[in-house]
């Protein structure tokens, strides 16, 4: 070979070490790889109106807040993290909820600052935002609803907030949503919405929610941050009562790494615009709304931190639901279980010792164990009939489902999370530089 | 530059990212950075004799059954998992305890099969190198303790385990606890073990123990495999006591991953050779106990999978030690905080978090927190006079300590873990292939 063929040669080698080692380097995506195609077109929910800005709290070069406003007459209900370290904001919106709703409403959410152990600091940064929030939108300020997220235990530059609250409330747009959606999110890597449509009483009842989310999932009370807006009328004590139910079966059920954020918050707005009162026992609408919370629950475990799988956990015949809800979440919160299936390994033994760690009750001889419809193991051991390469083959697919039957009582849970993958060591240990 | 200077030039350019390459695909280390220089000098205990063989139960060229016979009068002592699906195993060595020890006494341990989730099968393995060892060693079947570690799942091949326990008690010698030690690892990158002599009457009493553990480490009642020996002569029902009281201060305050093993079991054997009988009241042996159990437990985080921080957990001023407990767990089980350590990150948000999350008890203002010396925050929000670069040189340290002022009553606990690396990933993500 001449000198020159071998330079050219070397330089070909060089160029794919460097691509090869800038792949190695990277084990993320820029969006997840279980994101749906794209952010679904959400119908116009009359009654608010939302608006998105760039306040440069700490990102620069994109929105980080938004602002919704909602017409006087909405009942607004809300679920909130259990943290003892629980954020100013989620503090301040406790203390809110059932506040009078002749008046309007605002919601106003800041990402890149959680605003979470900043003291009373971070108490007059609430104020000082919902006050110029309450005096923007004209509505009362114990109707000013506040959400922040991101780095905890770091003074909130609220002024940054407060000089753009003129421009959001004039930008506000019944079609802003979208934006609203992209304007809170942090780690996540995709915008998060979902709705419904319903016909009730001839007419067309609208529901329409945005999530953000990605790691420190494990929802005690709720999730991360979601807001959900309908035109539908509903008092405010039964909007309350079926967002706290409901919750339990969706974002109660997901989990990405068994962190639970100081800032979890859902909130729920009825705007009554569709004039049609919601009556307590009415199916259709607990049907919708409890559709568009769990595409919103399932979205933030698609888009969990570092996840390449989408792993839904069955459990059937424990003694009790909570005890099928201590199983779920003991396999969904395994790093063991969780590698492993990173890893394509249908390592169903780490399904046992999840099991048997848990603390519920669980009979080594009665358990059945299945991944999709592949019976894996039953009466105490693997199955005669399962093939390793069956299970190798299943696990290769992108969305899973591994299922438990206890056999000891009629207790049912399902639960949601995703793998755990060199992905979420390379976001979460160098998160804030 | 001449065409041979740039060849030259390309050609070690190839080589560094050739190695830069392999570098970033290699996160694990051969031996763990935490690891201890070498393994110790372990004092020859009277009364007790080890072996260890190469049976090939999974592993290839190395030893993996290791037997220990203990001398007539010899009571042992354990503990156990509490896992719902622990082995075939552990339910065995439950139902031998406190058994007759005026004959002499039995510990046979493989590593690379659990037996666990083995079902009849499993049992009955059990018996088979139960009654081997018995029929070799000439003792009681049941004053034989067994205990398998590994894959969860697969049947044990117990017959190359009984076609070798001729060769095991042929070898028998009173120096051979360092191979038995070996004999037992499995993802544990260095053999662990301890000891410690103290003077009683004029007579020297010795204790020598050996562990395994890497991953899977959330000990419930004992960790992994622990085998502790010595030559004090202590009844077994005091000897049980003291063993269980001082597994809740070792043992069960380590965590590498929140993950609780099927097999756990640390059996303590007292000979009784040395003609020294240990008193209820005696704190000189209970001190030297307690030292060689927690120099095994530290030995087992310094060895968790992927480790490159070794992290002491402190808590005080709780409103009680189990809620003391309970928040140190949560601090050392947290991904979010055990990545930042990984990183380096003085991310003490993720502690507030973790203690928000805890369920115990915690006021968000009177919580203080330390880096080793480093006062970092304080009566709810960071302390005036930190300073990030501070945090950020102690994270730099192989060995962390972070404490947690609660303010809330006399509770304290103190526990030890590990930070979470690519290298966890690596080895859990493809364990079984």
């Amino acid at each position: 070979m001449g000198k020159k063929a071998k330079i050219r040669k070397l330089r070909a080698t060089v160029a794919k070490l460097k691509s090869a080692l800038k792949a190695a380097k990277t084990h993320t995506h820029a969006v997840s790889p279980l994101a749906p195609d794209a952010f679904p077109n959400l119908p116009v929910i009359e009654g608010a109106r939302f608006a998105a800005v760039e306040a440069g709290v700490r990102y620069a070069g994109r929105t980080d807040v938004m602002l919704a406003v909602l017409d006087p007459g909405t009942a607004i209900a809300g679920v909130f993290t259990k943290s003892a370290t629980r954020s100013a904001n989620v503090l301040d919106c406790q203390t809110k909820l059932g506040s009078d709703p002749s008046g309007g409403a605002a919601i106003i959410v800041n990402s890149g600052n959680s605003n979470a152990f900043t003291g009373k600091h971070g108490e007059g940064s609430v104020d000082a935002i919902c006050a110029a929030v309450a005096k923007a939108a004209g509505v009362a300020q114990n109707r000013v609803y506040s959400a922040s997220t991101g780095v905890i235990g770091e003074r909130l530059p609220h002024e940054r907030i407060t000089a753009r609250i003129n421009d959001l409330t004039a930008a506000l747009d019944a079609h802003g949503i979208a934006r609203a959606a992209e304007a809170i999110m942090t780690t996540d890597t995709f915008p998060k919405g979902a709705s419904a449509e319903i016909e009730i009483g001839g007419k067309t009842v609208r529901i329409a929610g945005i999530a953000k989310g990605s790691g420190m999932i494990a929802p005690d009370m709720a999730t991360m941050l979601v807001y959900i807006f309908t035109d539908a009328k509903v008092e405010q004590g039964l909007l309350q009562a079926m967002l706290a139910d409901l919750t339990n079966h969706t974002f109660n059920n997901i989990t990405v790494d068994s962190d639970t954020s100081t800032s979890d918050t859902l909130l729920l707005a009825a705007t009554g615009a569709a004039g049609v009162e919601i009556e307590k026992d009415d199916t259709r609408f607990r049907a919708a709304l409890h559709e568009v919370m769990l595409n919103l629950a399932h979205q933030v475990v698609r888009d969990g931190e570092g996840a390449t799988k989408f792993v839904e956990v069955r459990i059937a015949g424990a003694a009790s639901d909570a005890d099928a809800r201590t199983h779920a979440m003991a396999i969904a919160n395994s790093p063991l279980v969780k590698t492993a299936i990173a890893g394509e390994d249908p390592n169903w033994g780490r399904i046992v010792m999840a099991i048997g760690k848990s603390g519920a009750a669980a009979d080594r001889d009665k358990l059945t164990i299945r991944f999709g419809d592949i019976l894996v193991a039953a009466e105490g051991w693997v199955s005669p009939d399962y093939r390793e390469e069956d299970g190798a083959a299943y696990m290769k697919n992108r969305d899973l489902v591994l299922s438990v039957e206890l056999g000891l009582g009629e207790g049912a849970a399902t639960v949601w999370t995703c793998d755990l993958t060199h992905g979420y060591i390379e976001i979460n240990a160098d998160y804030r530089s």
